[in-house]
C-alpha cells in the first residue's frame, strides 16, 4: 500500500456575509467536496464551536431583548473565539485536517465594529487576543442584495429554527442590512489575499461550484486526492 | 424643616488591593461611615454587582481547573464591568448616591494584566469600553506583605466560603502576591491623583480610621451631615 500522498498543510477556511447569503450550507458543501478528495475537515460556526463558546452564544443571545449592546458583544465573542481556536481550530490543523467555519472574526468586525460602533482599537486589540495566532488563509466574503437574503430569510423561516438570526432579521431594518453588507465588502477590499468576495445571489450548485474553482486553483493538493 | 445641605457630587470609590488585606470589610465600613453622616451609599463588588455580571463571575470562577486563561478573563471581566456600570454604578451616581466597590477595574489590570501578561493594549482598550467614562473618583489600594495577608486568608478560611479566592491563594505561591502586591503598587504610582495606598498590617478599626479621615480630607461634605 502506498503513503499517503503530501497533502499540504491544513488550511484554515472561513465564510463570512450576512444573514441569509447561504453559509451554513457552502460551508457544509465544502467540507462534503474536501471528503471527496480525501481532506479530513473540521466543520465548525461561530458564535460558538466548542461546549464553552456555544455557552457564551447562548448567553449572550439568551438576552436579546434587553441587550448586551455592542461593545459587550465584541468582548464576549472575543472570549469565545479565543476558547474555539484553542479547543478547535488549532489543534485541529495542528492534526492535519483543514477547518471550516461558518462565520468567524470578521463577523465580529462587521457587526459589532463597522455596523455597531465599537472602536477600531478594541476591535483590532480583541483580534489580537482572539485569534491567537490563527488568521484564516482563506474568507469567502458571501455577498447579497439584502432584499433578496430577506427573501430567502422568510422562506425558510417555517423549516428551520431561526433562534436570534430570524428575529433579528424580522426586527432590524434593511438599511441596516445594507450597511452590514457593505462592512464585509469593506473588509474584503482591507485584505485582498485573504478574502473573496463570491456573489451569493445565484444557485446553491453554482455558489458550490465557484467555491470549489477557488478552492482548487488556490490549493492544487485538492485537485486530486489519492483517491481520484 | 431646612432643607438638607448641598452634599455635592456623589463619589465613585474603590478598594484594590490582593486577597486577604480587608477589602470587604472595609468597603462595608465606609459604607456605614457615610450613612452616619446621612450620605446614601451603595455598595458592590466586583467580578458581579449586577444579575448578568454575577452570571458571567460564576461562570468564569465554575471552570477554575480548567482556566479560561487571563485574556479570556480579561474581556469576561470587561463585559461584566460594563454591565455592572451602566446597570448599577452610573445609576446610583446620578441619583445622588455614592458607590463604594470592593475591587473594580485595577484588579482587571493587576490580575490580568501587569502580572498575567494580559497586554497593554487590550488592557487600555477594555478599559475605555467597560468603564463607560465612569473612572473612579478615589481608589483605596490596601497593601499588605503577601506572607500576613496569607496567614489572615488560612484564619477566616473555616469561616467563610472562599469561593475561588481561599482555593486561588493556597495553590498559587507567594512569589505569584508579591508580583501581584508589586502591579497593585504600580497602578497607584501611576494615578497619584485617584490613588490612596493605605499600610493594611494593622486593626480594622485602625484601618477605618485612616480611611475616612482621608474621606473627610478630600470630601468636605462628609465632615458634618445633616444629623452631626
Amino acid at each position: 500500500m502506498l503513503d499517503m500522498p503530501g497533502r499540504g498543510k491544513a488550511r484554515f477556511i472561513t465564510f463570512e456575509g450576512g444573514e441569509g447569503v447561504g453559509k451554513s450550507t457552502q460551508a457544509r458543501r465544502l467540507v462534503d467536496n474536501l471528503a471527496k478528495v480525501s481532506i479530513g475537515a473540521v466543520r465548525t460556526r461561530e458564535p460558538g464551536g466548542t461546549p464553552r463558546a456555544e455557552a457564551i452564544r447562548s448567553f449572550i443571545l439568551q438576552g436579546r431583548p434587553e441587550s448586551w449592546g455592542a461593545g459587550a458583544e465584541a468582548v464576549l465573542f472575543a472570549a469565545a473565539r479565543l476558547d474555539h481556536v484553542k479547543q478547535l481550530v488549532a489543534p485541529s490543523l495542528e492534526s492535519g485536517k483543514w477547518v471550516v467555519s461558518d462565520r468567524f472574526h470578521d463577523s465580529t468586525r462587521a457587526y459589532q465594529g463597522l455596523t455597531g460602533g465599537v472602536e477600531e482599537k478594541l476591535i483590532a486589540a480583541l483580534e489580537v487576543l482572539a485569534l491567537d495566532g490563527r488568521k484564516p488563509d482563506l474568507t469567502f466574503v458571501l455577498d447579497m442584495d439584502p432584499a433578496l437574503a430577506f427573501e430567502r430569510v422568510r422562506e425558510r423561516a417555517p423549516e428551520e429554527a431561526l433562534v436570534a438570526t430570524g428575529d433579528r432579521f424580522e426586527k432590524e431594518e434593511l438599511d441596516w442590512h445594507q450597511r452590514l453588507r457593505e462592512a464585509f465588502l469593506a473588509i474584503a477590499r482591507d485584505n485582498p489575499e485573504r478574502c473573496v468576495v463570491i456573489p451569493a445571489n445565484q444557485g446553491a450548485e453554482a455558489l458550490e461550484q465557484e467555491i470549489w474553482d477557488t478552492i482548487t486553483r488556490r490549493y492544487p493538493e485538492t485537485v486530486a486526492g489519492p483517491g481520484a
